[in-house]
């Protein structure tokens, strides 16, 4: 079997054979629901609601079913579809990698660690948080031969930021995403109404308390220290030029939604953005990421890589992000709902329904390829 | 009584004469609420929901809420009104046919043949299904001197599929219709969660169960030849010649959504098209069919045979696809309620309500017959 | 006290004086789910459902929603308002009248005698449907001084409508109101659900049982005489120099939703026309007939008197369809929700209540009449 | 900690010092469920429904959701934000001030006495309303060194006019806000259920029954000749003249919707005016006062200051206002829900939380203050 697709018949397949249905729905859309069955008060706080009253979630949501997939017919389809893909020197099976999630072991036990096996194992590539709960060395090592990115939080301390850089560097991650749109805490009721921020109970902090540097600076409070050196909004467009004097590889801005932004990114050299809002957790009542997604594409997608991230979980939201423009997509929340819901298998079992979900989306569309896909794939409602 | 509207009073009638009022709702749009009361988990889970989160079925029946019929007065209505029509030669009471449903015996034990026997009871053309769960013969036979056509799903084992246009010609099918939109099984979760696909389990293979051809083929495992020759997204436009050389009646493409293709199949010679996304089962997030069909329509509709399928559940709906340009409507999911609710009798009970709701629709509106409706029928919301 | 909206204080002076609160709500658009709690499901069937699905009924409601009122200030509104009017040659306090509604011992056992005693008590005119279960000449003693139109469904038995003309005339019905929308009965499923149909169980056929000229040629069987002569699809404008030539007040069309049946009612010599879909009770998917208000107005509005009906349930529903252009508002429903929840003191309940939330909405808006109102008072969504 | 925003850590350490939550909810949009949890039907009822059927209310939320903010990035936002401003020589932190609302013993025993001790403990303005349940010279010395402004019901009665004014003047109130939109009470089916209105129960007439020149006229009758004196209709351009001559201090209308109003106020030389619908608890069906906020800046903005009022529940929700040109924005509900919770402990909790999202909303928008924000900062839905 080489189609992504074929997952399909594997699971039909399967549940003849053993007369066990899947453990996890197959309703992507749907895995929040079943997650919250399982999930702690706390952790249920930290990953699924968003900023405030959840308005930019929902409309991220809401920006998805206002744009309709138009399936072409008797096109020829490849038998054999390939949706594989380089995206700034990274292969991946499908244009799709895991978006960088911090704490993942408020998820599941083996949190980060479960996550980055996963994702080696379907060949998908996994970026690692900078508030991750396990350290870059130990998820590199569960990597393996996987294909992996860092996101860096670009604290004010200087030292630490290179740290974490060379630190990335040495464990094999091979580009670096800078998150923009995160140099304050949003405003998340959830986690306020129970007094609950994982960093100040020490969870989230891997990569921070096994750096020499941090280390050096916090003394005996590190994470008071971390609250000190977390918020940078002073951060600028002129800071870059630093992290380009210190990262080797490619460079990528996440949290962009203004077409303005984008055009300052190809400006300033960049070599990819992120258009994304963070899953809605930091501004509530922002701008959808789809809606920023098409006019950004059109303005600069000839100039840099634009990802696209926030308010993905299905096939077909994949493809209408593709058909947008974006270059490649970030899962998020369902992944972590996988995580919640079966551990590494259940990060497995997620990522190969999307992607089967995906591929035959794709190819029902008439397409033999991701690739394929363009603004004439979709017709707005 | 020669009016359809007339089943109208012989309810109320009949409620009046045996105190007993009618077994199913005749509510249309509330079918599927009290089938799912009969239904068992597996029938319910093939035949209710839809593709992915179902966003193409709940767009479907949205579209129908965007279009508001403007009822004229004063025009003096024929009392007795004719609606009946004939299509690429089959004649029928009103623009109305079965759509063609594989594995009718999920919704009921009788299956196919009671839906052939209802079909033409009410008069109404009838679409057998390649994944029928009863055989083109015993169809025909329940079927009798009913109109029917055959739907085809084009095996990628040609022997196959000329033994089944031989078969249906032979059984008195007269009109074919290939569905493009299948060539690979969508991404049905409540199937997937329950790990059931009829196929694998020999239901919905009657008409591959009894073929010669298939069995030649299939040797000791039909199951694994089915999964081998059922997908078949290499289909395209090159392949039609080879059905207009082995079938002698019209020919009809299934699965139609965009103008483009719609030009495609009048410059290939076609003789109909349906507008239609396989009530929503194959593509999620994919246009509502009906907001396909006007443009369509507009642009093809003296050319070919436009007729439309996907979302259609009352009288009013048959109402607004015929005055957007559709020839004649599919009606589906509805029948397949009735067909559990009460077997033949339910199906009959659907489609005399169905074109009993139509008949009195299009009087009100202003109109002593369906051909009488037009886009001028209609306002926009 | 003499403005209408004075009717506030004395319900707050009531409650305040003998510590109890009003029987029936003064939320105008609650009424329904209280009559819910009162009303037999026979005559929930009747009353509250509408045609079909019930779409029609929602996009009533739904157009409502899309006007908004623009509330003008500081401009010396009379301490006294004056909404009073005359119409067709009848004068009322404010342009509301009761609209026409069949069988209303189904809600209470006074039925119309109750809601003629009410309006003659408010001073809102009655119209009377000719499917009522009491008879003109009841009602008429019932209304006394007050002011009463006739509203007609035209049997194709000419004997009877002229005997049902005189009638009217004969008990001091002043204006004749030709309901167009209903020469079929509309597809009701509530109703057929439960195989009742009032009229068949000699329910509403009050006018027509005391009728001679019905009684001569019912015979044995006034039920199915009913039945044979209630349908008149056939009307056309050419039927209408008949009634004027039999009826010598003004004659209105009610059920008018096209501008081209509004012009053609002014070339035919009419006085007024009811925009209505009958409460979205004929034809469901119809279009709202508030949209249908504006451009009908605009086009014939100085032509001949244009009146509304359908959906109208608050103060702030009627001036909303008094802004676009109707000459007075029909209420239906919520009166017979308020017969239904206290005989002839609930109508004048829900009169008082509408009439003075009118007011207030009238005077807050910046308007001493009613008269005031315009297109500039609102403001589309 | 100086950013208004630090309220935010501090939460989080007070929940990991002392192991306790916060007491009411961080989700100030979801206050009012937690408030009805605590206050009595008849405090409930006064407080929370709006005019008629509430559709005013809803339009007044929907009209935030179709705009959406747009954060720019790495603007390089000041690490001390600096929000502070003055309005109408008014000083505040942020442009935010608390609504006049009446009787606010309803939600607590202390009313305006904790609110107005809680605005001074924030910095926040409070205004104060005719129909407190406290008098001037209460509120004046429970706020302290506090800005407090004074709301007219501007009553029939001149006498009783000009003495609140001197009375509200030699309290230390320094601007006057005039409320146009109240000259009669809204129909309010809450209150009228339950035959309940304060005032007719001398609950918020603390500033009538204090009143010298009211208790000479009143006699023993004090609420009757309240009844007698609050309706003011006939309220006109022309009576502002008095205004200023008998109030030395900026002059705000207070309830304006439209832009030829808001032109006329400019021309009747008014300092200010408030963008409002009463919260939607005048109007039913009325447009939302966010719709009318835009174009009335636009038109008169750089004329008089604009205020907003009506529907302001979170910080994003002030962002909005004011990047649509309001100067400042009242907050009313939200404030009154913290009062019901927590007495003056609430109010400080609702207005640190506003403040706080606030100004992590503005930061995480890319501005360094509230000023900064302008249409560019939004995108139409």
């Amino acid at each position: 079997m080489s189609n992504l697709g074929d997952h399909q018949l594997g699971i039909y397949l399967s549940g003849m054979f053993d007369g066990k249905t899947p453990d996890i729905t197959t309703d992507l859309a749907a895995l929040e629901d079943r997650a919250r069955e399982v999930l702690s008060p706390q952790a249920m706080g930290y990953i699924v609601p968003s900023a405030g009253h959840g308005e930019t979630a929902r409309a991220n949501r809401a920006a998805f079913d206002r744009w309709r997939i138009v399936p072409r017919m008797l096109r020829g389809v490849a038998a054999q579809r390939d949706h594989s893909t380089t995206v700034l020197g990274t292969t991946m099976p499908a244009p799709v990698l895991i978006a960088p999630v911090g704490v993942q072991t408020l998820a599941h036990p083996d949190g980060e660690l479960a996550t980055a096996r996963a994702a080696a194992a379907v060949g998908v590539p996994y970026i690692h948080s900078t508030a991750a709960a396990h350290t870059f060395e130990q998820v590199a090592e569960a990597n393996g031969d996987g294909q992996r990115w860092y996101q860096l939080y670009w604290p004010t301390d200087q030292d630490v930021c290179l740290s974490f850089l060379r630190r990335a560097r040495a464990a094999g991650f091979t580009t670096l995403v800078l998150t923009l749109d995160t140099t304050l805490l949003g405003w998340r009721p959830a986690d306020l109404d129970r007094g609950f921020l994982p960093f100040l109970h020490d969870v989230g902090l891997a990569n921070y308390l096994s750096d020499p540097a941090f280390q050096e600076k916090a003394g005996g409070s590190p994470t008071m220290h971390w609250a000190q050196m977390f918020p940078h909004p002073g951060l600028s467009w002129d800071d870059l030029p630093f992290l380009r004097d210190h990262w080797d590889g490619p460079i990528v801005l996440k949290g962009i939604v203004s077409v303005e932004d984008a055009r300052l990114a190809v400006r300033h050299g960049m070599d990819g953005i992120v258009v994304s809002n963070h899953g809605g957790r930091q501004v509530d009542g922002a701008v959808a990421a789809l809606d920023a997604l098409g006019p950004i594409a059109e303005a600069v997608g000839s100039d840099l890589t634009v990802l696209f991230d926030s308010g993905v979980r299905t096939g077909a939201d994949v493809v209408k992000a593709l058909a947008l423009g974006a270059r490649a997509v970030l899962l998020g929340r369902p992944f972590l709902y996988g995580l919640a819901l079966g551990g590494q298998q259940g990060v497995e079992h997620v990522l190969r329904c999307l992607l089967g979900e995906l591929d035959i989306t794709v190819a029902l569309s008439g397409h033999s390829s991701c690739g394929e896909l363009s603004r004439a794939s979709l017709q707005a409602q």
